[in-house]
């Protein structure tokens, strides 16, 4: 199979979204009028995003999944995507799934596969997504204000655990790593969240580095610093939710440490002014999609970590994931 | 140096053309009122697309310099561009010349930094570009027409060439493989060219799989045949113009494989009515780009070589470039 059949045959649909789809030298696009074209991209590499043991359709869903969540976290609507492919040799067996992975998650998003590239090389996923927003709306993380609550959506640090389980420096019951391994392999893009925020959030990211490091990245381009209360926070990995269960699964710090510094979450952290809690809450309901308050934004810059008292609560040993630290 | 550090001491730059730049979850781009963005997406990878040997900043002008050739086969103006990069280590003394190499050719075009991703892994660049063109004026593939002029823009066949010598499959003088190197290496995309062609050309593409390939994208979706004289094309590689050479370099077969079959030149192919060759002329001049006329477009389906006396010529040896043939 050659590299013109492989695109026909895995990557070439109808797109109704473009005005022009594979098969140019470029795709065509043409927003809406008053909309702003969000874009991003994020490059998948074997050993440092996926193991090399993944199901490829589900690598497929991911690949497109944590596009999406950069879309989600801007508050836009996805259009379409271009995917540059590296792969040792085009295996048929692999890419038959990759591709229905991909696409399934592409159809769910009405997100429309418009180009790319493929190429022979050591495995490499490069997917840049396109959504719009009308202009002036898009969720920054600039937008942070004093006062704001802070929310985080669904579940932290269960991505984390898997990885933790696979690389074997952690040992869960059979049941929870199947849940924690959906959840680092299959990750749900928030996009319905994001775009209910619109209006109603002040700043947005999605979590693929760690609550606290992406929080971090609000904190820095808003000039503001927020307050989070690690005795909520700590039962937002849902390993850790299963009421039956007799005994804890790990201390309270090993816990908390994936839960604020896990990564690979794709949830969204954002913040909104107090008075607009019922609406945050119809936001939540609206897309499916639950919240929690994990505190609030202060003038005062930094992060601190208190407990339900209130009182510090030190974490030094936790750090943000950094591709080149 | 970490991720964040790389991005911003060799990648963040001010971003007119964009509503929003790097440093947030996307960027917001939105094209003129009436105009439509054409999107493209190459992937270089090392050992497929240049060798491990080659300059940094010269990398990142051809690393760009390709996607840029994609919106000139569009007549699309460059606005921006994403781009991701899988990196072994953080080295300054790789990133340093190649941010400089690729910033150096973004400046020359208007075409800013917007985004991306940047990881650690085996070295491959993937850069998605973004132009804007009035809608319905995008130069397509499918739009030539039986009687069309068929042009080529500048010299083809040197990039293989370069590679060949490099291969140590080839062998010529110094300065005739300066020369080829430097097309090998730093591509000129034909950006003025596309932009001048817009209303004049029926249908372009650029040559980076080789001529007789690329046309051949033409041909199948505009649904025409093409006579293509080979007396003018074996001409076209730069390498054999030298007047003052008294030997040939190559046998016939050779020169006239280089031509159209070599790829890697990011030259422009283009169709035109008959009756607008002086237009053709006045865009090239006004692009400052030599172009060649080498055949026109029949309505018979395939591709005829003749020789100057219109006679057939066998090149059943050639082949276009396939990544995974």
């Amino acid at each position: 199979m050659g590299e013109f059949d492989l695109i026909a045959r895995y990557f070439t649909r109808p797109t109704p979204n473009a005005a022009l789809g594979v098969g140019d030298d470029c795709a065509l696009l043409q927003p809406g009028p008053g909309m702003q074209l969000a874009i991003s991209c994020d490059m998948l590499v074997e050993g440092r995003h996926f193991l090399s043991t993944v199901d490829p359709g589900k690598l497929g869903h991911k690949a497109l999944a944590v596009n999406l969540s950069d879309l989600a976290a801007c508050g836009a609507k996805p259009l379409a995507f271009t995917l540059a492919l590296a792969l040792e040799r085009a295996d048929e067996a692999w890419l038959a799934p990759f591709s229905r992975g991909l696409l399934a998650l592409a159809d769910l998003h009405g997100c429309e596969l418009i180009g790319g590239d493929t190429t022979r090389g050591p495995l490499n996923i490069c997917i840049t997504v396109f959504g719009e927003v009308p202009a002036g709306q898009a969720l920054l993380r600039s937008g942070a204000r004093a006062g704001d609550d802070l929310y985080v959506s669904g579940t932290l640090g269960d991505a984390r655990l898997a990885l933790d389980v696979f690389r074997g420096t952690q040992s869960v019951p059979a049941a929870v790593f199947e849940q924690a391994r959906a959840r680092m392999e299959q990750p749900t893009p928030r996009v319905a969240l994001g775009l209910a925020l619109r209006g109603i959030a002040h700043a947005a990211i999605d979590v693929s580095d760690g609550l606290l490091g992406d929080l971090g990245h609000i904190l820095d381009a808003s000039g503001v610093g927020a307050v989070v209360d690690t005795s909520i926070t700590i039962n937002l990995i849902a390993a850790c939710q299963d009421s039956t269960r007799v005994t804890a699964l790990f201390d309270a710090d090993t816990q908390l440490g994936y839960v604020l510094a896990g990564g690979d979450d794709y949830e969204l952290v954002f913040t909104a002014p107090a008075s607009k809690r019922d609406a945050v809450h119809a936001a939540a309901e609206q897309a499916q999609t639950p919240v929690t308050r994990i505190g609030h934004i202060e003038a005062q810059r930094g992060l601190r970590l208190v407990d339900a008292q209130g009182r510090p609560v030190s974490v030094q040993h936790l750090r943000s994931f950094d591709h080149f630290a």
